[in-house]
């Protein structure tokens, strides 16, 4: 009987442990990167999901290239993404595509951001993959619409608003949520220093305030 | 007796004719270069002048080039304006030092884009030369800030606003009145069509505009 | 006896016309989807197979877009290549990912240009379609190396050289072949006119210039 | 008699130390900014005239801004060149004119380097300056022309050429020089380390070559 009570005990833990996670994948660029390193936003979800008690629940996978564009996610989906089976991925990506027509002469056409974008997001669903979409957050905070590619963020931000809503898709958009943060955080109109160390790469207060808006998604999953 | 009276009338009269006019140079690119031909905002100045009985007081020049940047301006300031002799100049410059950033790579970078800016003003003040600062309109007529310029314009304009400020200069800022007439009359978002005909040119009701916002500013020199 | 014999004819004939003809497919820019046209290169090279009596050999098939570059032809390929089951494909492709540089600022990258190439052949190889390689003809057609774009379209034509060499794949090298036609019969070093209409696009004599460079290696097929 | 002959010689010494010695301002951007710098060709210059005995006959100064373009020379050239009456200039520029064509979208028209070129030449010669020319060396040293930026190098030297012929004035023509250099020098085409450091800015040898060629030029003045 005892026996029996353990080996019940024994089973359900197991069951417990064995539940598989919902692996999440955190797709993009060097933000993206830095974001699975020490303090970044993606070391910050894993925290507070553990801090939850939902350590069984999620895992976390970064999956950031520095300098990459959405054609570069398209290239490299099936080895970094498709190839570890995950449950959901967010797309987080734009700033060199519009960051590098300036710096190198190499960004991306709206149109084929769009068109690449939209692959991404067709792949991933013919898999079953929950998809959720992030706008680019900033090159530079200044909050008068000032900051040299502040038009282009925001026509490429406001193209992935229209994939997410024709695609029905969740949205965590960044991009506003970084000017109304600013907006009442940054009252001298800096163009860093706030979210951002280098107008493009997160700060501390940066990682963290994309770890919460993320992780407030994440966790409804 | 009636004589004298004749000929007082007549030296008044002269005196009328005689009298010099103020001689308003406006100093830009295509815009002003178009400025200046039918329909053009200088023309419609002149019109206005006239209207109000004024001929007599202006003169409106066009110095406009297509493709001007304003290093351009800097280096035919001598020929095109000086020359001229006028009493007032209005600079119109700043969309092709944006805007060629993106279509040939040869845009000009803000901190030399101000340095040309004050040496044309201080050329300009050595002479007694009354001087007038115009902001770029506008590279597409948006109202979210979602145009591809609309930072640089920004950036741009902050840096004619500073110098305007700095040098205590009447400065017509048609960046702010474009885009206040088009938050009130472009509520479908169109990047064209209301006041430019290609986002950047102006069509009739845009040179009428300009030449209003000028206008008002010259009747009271 | 007789219908013996003719019965065998009727089945070699038979046979001659089934045979699969190789189908050829031109994957590539504007210069292809021009080249499918009228006095395109496709259709010379359909005019030079027929005239040798080769019309039941082959297949030829444009697959060219304007404005592509390597990686809208890596997303396209599944649709427009794989589905049409081609036994060879010529990749001609490189002239935007240099020039869109200096005129929208939206150029690729020479990592990813190279990058996007080989996976473009991996996935041909993949199914045993036999790839061609062409390297970008020109941007200007000066012979002392002082078209603008001359060093790049060097330096990619030189990664597509070396592409070749590491897959053993054929190379048509076209940029090579227009400047030695160029050094012959461009004594005014012209930028246009000799091989381009606009120094980018085929003239007739471009395009019988291409197509002879191609049926040569077609042929052999 | 004896104090009147050492008188003399006194006065024959004193007049040739006080004869007035030829002033050479080099006019340029960071290559000559780091050449009036230890080991730069100013300073390499100086020594070489110092050797042969020349150094009551010769003055260098340098003039060079990191940065700069055409029509930077020409906005600074009353208070950087006039002012400190120069004898003869050396104007070597064109490496930014070029280079931030793809760096950030701020190089210069071609057809506007010439108008400023020319319009410095005007200016110098109208005081009677000796002017001489020098073609923008290299922006990276490869000798199979795949340099990114050669085919504008090429271009706006030959801008640079047609100038010095037009206006009958001796040319430095440092980017042919440098390349005949590399093609012995480089066999393993690489794209820096001979001449320059970094492609574009002058190593030790570099210095050298460079002073050797003007200092060939100078002392003939």
């Amino acid at each position: 009987m005892k026996l029996l009570l353990f080996s019940a005990i024994v089973l359900i833990m197991m069951a417990f442990n064995f539940q598989k996670k919902t692996r999440v994948i955190f797709f993009g660029d060097s933000i993206t990167q830095a974001g699975a390193g020490p303090g970044g936003y993606i070391k910050r979800i894993d925290s507070m999901c553990k801090a939850e008690g939902k350590e069984e629940n999620f895992e976390f996978i970064g999956a950031g290239i520095g300098g990459n564009k959405v054609y570069d996610l398209y290239l490299r989906m099936e080895t970094d993404v498709m190839a570890k089976e995950p449950d959901c991925v967010f797309i987080y990506i734009g700033v060199n595509d519009v960051w590098h027509k300036a710096t190198s002469g190499t960004g991306t056409d709206p149109d084929k951001f769009e068109k690449f974008y939209q692959a991404i997001i067709d792949k991933l669903k013919a898999r079953n993959i929950k998809v959720i979409l992030c706008t680019p957050a900033a090159i530079g905070e200044k909050t008068d619409f000032s900051n040299p590619q502040d038009g282009d963020m925001n026509a490429y931000s406001n193209i992935i608003r229209a994939i997410a809503k024709k695609n029905e898709l969740t949205l965590v958009d960044l991009r506003k949520a970084f000017l109304d943060y600013n907006l009442k955080n940054n009252p001298d109109n800096k163009d860093r220093g706030i979210l951002t160390a280098d107008r493009v790469h997160l700060n501390a207060t940066g990682n963290q305030f994309v770890a919460n808006e993320m992780w407030s998604v994440v966790k409804k999953l």
